[in-house]
């Protein structure tokens, strides 16, 4: 079977987030004003095959721990969907 | 009233992701098999106050397109939810 995984990969809240920072003056100078706050990460999508969901989710949780997250200075989060 | 705004921004499909290839490959190396397609772009998280939900939108729709995606390589999808 085949899946597509949503991941987020976005950076912890203790940590500054110093381009989230630059895109909020950014908007500032376009005239969008009224942003309380601008964090930026990454958004991957992954399409896999798998035999069921659960080792889909195997996949794709061992994949960003071991690879596409930093865990000391980011968090992820998923979705699993069949294709 | 306050809004959160959750912006996805992915390489167009008539692109090469080479970041995605390469991540295709550390999986591939980390014994992770099956994987047809890895896509990397930005997650983008912006917390902003409007009147109403369309003032909301049309705010997160002007950032993306003058600021946040470079709209030649990339597209955006949003999505917008009372804080």
């Amino acid at each position: 079977m085949q899946f597509v995984a949503n991941i987020n990969i976005m950076p912890i809240k203790e940590i500054l987030d110093p381009q989230g920072k630059a895109v909020k003056l950014g908007l500032h100078n376009l005239g969008i004003d009224q942003v309380d706050d601008v964090r930026i990460g990454k958004h991957i999508t992954i399409r896999l095959e798998a035999a069921d969901a659960a080792e889909a989710e195997s996949k794709v949780k061992t994949a960003c721990e071991k690879l596409l997250a930093n865990l000391i200075m980011e968090e992820f989060t998923y979705d699993i969907q069949p294709a």
